[in-house]
């Protein structure tokens, strides 16, 4: 099943999409819930980010092939750290919808998309094995980590590097029943594919993500981790649109557009 | 006033601390709302985390004191960074309340105490000047900075080294009349004073906290943001108790626990 959080006529539900349609879900998606007859035409509605995280999770260097791009851009010191199976927070501010601008801050010298496969948590996950993760897991959605370099390259922390307000477009909706381990992931920047990976070469996969970070912190139902991006990545401009397309899943499209306060 | 989030006989409220009983509140704490009569003995309700935050900010390094014990310890870094305001998420399900045990991974080699001040958001802050970051803040609490160094201790994010699940014990309330600027923080271990110092000594004071973090990232009313420690501190075992006092606001306790898993 496709889930998918939207607006309509400033009324908020969870729906079903079923081909051009979504269907009204009564109950909570994290638990009981039954698929209504109300339905809505997708092009009628506004999509929201899919959820509302607790935590929302980013992995990073977890494709060999990203990590040789980024020695090439930022020198050994990224693969001694991709040796290392370090997750960070990126902040539930960060969160928007597929269809939402993405804001660049006046001052980012480098603004990059990541279009990334991203864990939607089910049920609270505490110490969880590798083996139970997927009974964790609700689903699965696209997301772009949006990454940026400026006056913040020092920082320490990643809360301006990866975490600015709408840093993290996540959606279209979640999707129930994909398998995880073997879905491309196409970048387009207006139109024009810009980078190609698939979930297969991921180093930690998602269970062992879900597994390793439940070892020490409590994964909540709507906790997103974005699992980091297969491959090349380049500099945005305003005006830009960004599609990351995992097609069993679905599209994520978001314009860039700079910050005018 | 002072503001509890406490329960009683499995029911939630949030109240007003009046001398050793609490007035049990209507309404929203960061809108409109009015005390009630219905009051119970503070002995006879169970104390929760003041707020359950859509981010969990950390500020490392705000001491001139507490620098100079931490370049001693780990090297002339810690200098270099104290220069950048670098916040991080320290993680929503860190945070415990005054009474919760703060458990202590069985791999922890180091596990230390940082009594802080903690900001209460109190509206959506984006973009807000340092003459207006009062009107954002609801009120201020009392913190545990909890941090830890193990097999962690090089991942690049603080995500175990503060992060783990109970790190962040916060209370025992909100207190939201006191004047954050000039608080003695005392911290006792088994009732032995173990550090001391004053808000007055902060690098970055409340207000350029809020400012500067919400240039780039919204604040959400509940957020917490916890100041950094004054002065020095030391390894815990299980079965101390850690005391932080702000004598304005009150007392913080919470006992250490080995993670018996």
């Amino acid at each position: 099943m496709k889930i998918a959080h939207f607006s309509v006529e400033g009324m908020e539900f969870y729906g079903s999409v079923e081909g051009d349609r979504v269907r009204a879900i009564q109950g909570s998606i994290f638990g009981e819930f039954t698929v209504t007859g109300l339905s809505f035409p997708l092009t009628g509605v506004t999509l929201l980010p899919p959820t509302r995280p607790t935590h929302f999770w980013g992995i990073g260097e977890n494709y060999p092939y990203h990590v040789r791009f980024r020695v090439e851009q930022f020198g050994e010191e990224v693969a001694t750290r991709a040796k290392r199976f370090t997750p960070w927070h990126k902040g539930a501010s960060a969160v928007v919808a597929s269809g939402q601008p993405v804001i660049m801050p006046v001052n980012a010298e480098i603004f990059e998309y990541e279009g990334e496969l991203c864990i939607v948590i089910g049920k609270p996950a505490r110490n969880v094995s590798i083996e139970d993760a997927p009974d964790y897991i609700l689903g699965y959605t696209v997301s772009n980590d949006i990454s940026s370099e400026g006056s913040w390259h020092d920082d320490f922390s990643h809360w301006r590097r990866k975490g600015c307000d709408t840093f993290g477009p996540v959606g279209p909706w979640i999707d129930t029943a994909v398998e995880p381990h073997n879905l491309d992931i196409i970048t387009r920047v207006n139109g024009v594919v810009e980078d190609q990976g698939n979930t297969r070469d991921m180093v930690h996969n998602c269970y062992e993500i879900v597994s390793n970070i439940s070892q020490y912190v409590t994964l909540h139902p709507g906790d997103l981790i974005t699992t980091g991006a297969p491959g090349l990545t380049r500099p945005m401009k305003p005006g830009e649109v960004v599609e990351i397309e995992i097609p069993e899943i679905g599209i994520l499209r978001n314009e860039i557009v700079l910050d005018t306060r």
